[in-house]
């Protein structure tokens, strides 16, 4: 591969992480994408034959991990989600590995960008390519670790603005791996001193995240204790130059609070106790109970018996203005307090219906008209901006629960 | 105190917060600047004569606080450390509010800038200021707290081009605190709602930041166990946007370590766990231990006998080029190891030799001819400037020892 010009690349996983990167590599290589959901894949090639048919390179939607076979580089954006304890779920990565195996060219190049424990490339994924395509690592093929960086909603950081970390197998594979991804991101590339670095990298950034909020979380219910806000503190602390401007807040989504479960996993394998990060983590699992809780007592507070109250919750998603409701911790809110009030309902039109009803057997009301009853209270969970126009009295807000 | 024009402002407490200050506001104002340490008020007024006698503005340097008589404006910048056990000791502060008290004027304002636990100047100074002088907050005199934030060595964050918090008893004395510090100091001023939320902004500020530094001695003992580096880990990650750059080390000094205390104690009172605040305080409370032990595992990797073994500790002050020693980690280390080698000596041209024995019993060298034994391992545990030009075999850095 001394060359680029005229390779193909195929992207495995076409989510919020491997869609975007499709798009940015489309725009200068022929590209093959590749997802196991079939109608996905249908819908995309449609989208394609509507708007892309004129443009230069040409991007080939697929079910079949064979069509990998005409591949040079392969890039995987596979999900590394947890189960419903919490357990580290390597389960779609590990399907990639054992899919593409067969199809591997002679030289080919896989470079991982899903966030997972420093060491799973090496003591996972590699071991699974060579058995499954018969060939070595280094010899025959080629192993990249670049972990995706992707701030759902966040416009400024887009893919080809976000810096990254590069790191693979070899001197030879870190080279093309680096001309790869700079010739089409404008942001710097890092290169890490190896593949487990580069891993330890994300994790730590993420992990960091998740102990910064934690900390908010706390200090939040010191300041409760001392009659003080900590919105009006935080934003005082953040005209310090090298203060990180973190708010208190629930924990959901497929990345800060599930990475830190992967890392900690890890550390149990090799007998490390991470005290600060583990509390952290228990930290921000437990906001969701100290907020149902808040809401009892609002309700309460209002003069209202919680078992003649009807509430309704405005927001399902795990975060404002998007739609993704993989573990939004609004659903457990839900569950915590229905026993206690008469009746609870959920407003989010960002929400598909059928996914909230499948992961979390809840019944989202999706259409404004469909909001027939009186509710006594009203708790708005999630920021959404299509929630700024809306008229109603005694909105109670998140933060006031935070 | 409608005009700010012929006031005199009295600092109180002159140390590495009370000098810079003092010397931004006689740019201006005529000053007072007043210690209990006769010596240091001796010295001043030597260097004050021979330098500034000529300028605008008048110093006068006193250790009697009966001249405050004269003073419109007061700013106490006293020290607020921990003893021994690690518990507040607010006697500084208490005996500044003791002493002026008799000689308020009427209408004068006190400014506190000493960092303390949230309540500490509503529960605890203004009662004391209240007692003494026999006169009322808000109608005899006024109280603001503006936080200090001097970063010790840091040449871009200066007094003046540091920005400030400010907060008082009362909006007309709000508008004073206001018009005082924006007079002597570029930086924007940020206005607090109260006292109490300016309190707990500077103390999440320094406790934001042990909490990160013990995030990262924590992960770094994780990056150990899995045999990668936890500086090439953190020089990759930062090259996130969000990415707070803090590397593990000994978290000594009068501020970061110390100031935790404060509020653990508060939260305590108040019936609150803050536990990842705990834990991280802990966390790095414990690295010096580590480093000890690392130490001598370094001499055992040598094939070298630790009870035959000299040793060389570089450094003893708690910050890079600075001479404060103030809750140096070093102390406890070489205590730590000195039982267990056969003679450690520590060298330090920065430090003051009488200070260090005073305050930890240990003889610090500081001219370099004095140092005439063969020391088989040398340890460099801070990183002044005037190390690096030091040719010495071997030489153990402490970033390998975090």
């Amino acid at each position: 591969m001394n060359t680029l010009d005229k390779i193909n690349v195929a992207i495995i996983g076409l989510g919020y992480v491997g869609l975007p990167l499709l798009k940015l590599f489309s725009g200068r290589y022929s590209c093959t994408g590749i997802d196991s959901d079939s109608n996905l894949i249908l819908r995309l090639q449609k989208e394609y034959l509507i708007q892309y048919r004129k443009s230069e390179n040409f991007v080939h939607y697929t079910n079949k991990y064979s069509e990998i076979t005409k591949s040079d580089i392969i890039i995987i954006t596979v999900p590394t989600p947890v189960d419903q304890n919490n357990k580290p779920n390597l389960q779609f990565l590990e399907s990639a590995c054992i899919n593409i195996g067969p199809y591997l060219k002679q030289g080919s190049m896989i470079i991982f960008e899903s966030t997972v424990a420093p060491g799973t490339t090496e003591e996972v994924c590699i071991p699974l390519l060579e058995k499954h395509s018969n060939k070595k690592l280094n010899k025959d093929f080629f192993v990249g670790y670049s972990p995706e960086r992707v701030n759902v909603g966040d416009l400024q950081h887009t893919t080809y603005k976000t810096p990254k970390i590069i790191s693979a197998s070899s001197d030879y594979a870190l080279d093309i791996v680096e001309r790869l991804y700079s010739s089409v991101i404008e942001a710097p590339l890092t290169k890490a001193t190896s593949i487990k670095v580069a891993e330890a990298a994300k994790m730590y950034e993420n992990v960091q995240r998740d102990v910064l909020i934690g900390l908010a979380n706390e200090y939040s219910e010191f300041c409760r204790a001392i009659g003080i806000n900590i919105h009006e503190v935080t934003q005082c602390a953040s005209s310090k130059w090298n203060f990180s401007n973190v708010l208190p807040g629930l924990v959901g989504g497929h990345c800060i609070g599930v990475d830190t479960y992967y890392l900690l996993k890890k550390a149990e394998e090799t007998g490390q106790s991470l005290f600060i990060i583990k509390t952290a983590r228990d930290t921000n699992e437990n906001k969701s109970n100290i907020v149902s809780n808040r809401i009892i007592d609002a309700i309460k507070t209002r003069k209202l018996e919680p078992c003649d109250t009807n509430v309704l919750i405005l927001g399902f998603t795990y975060k404002k203005d998007s739609s993704d409701i993989r573990n939004t911790k609004v659903a457990e809110i839900i569950k915590r307090i229905r026993g206690k009030v008469k009746r609870i309902d959920c407003y989010d039109p960002l929400v598909d219906i059928q996914s909230a009803k499948d992961n979390y057997d809840l019944d989202v009301i999706t259409d404004f008209s469909e909001i027939t009853d009186h509710y006594d209270m009203v708790i708005k969970l999630v920021n959404h901006s299509c929630f700024e126009s809306f008229v109603m009295d005694n909105i109670v807000e998140l933060s006031s629960l935070l």
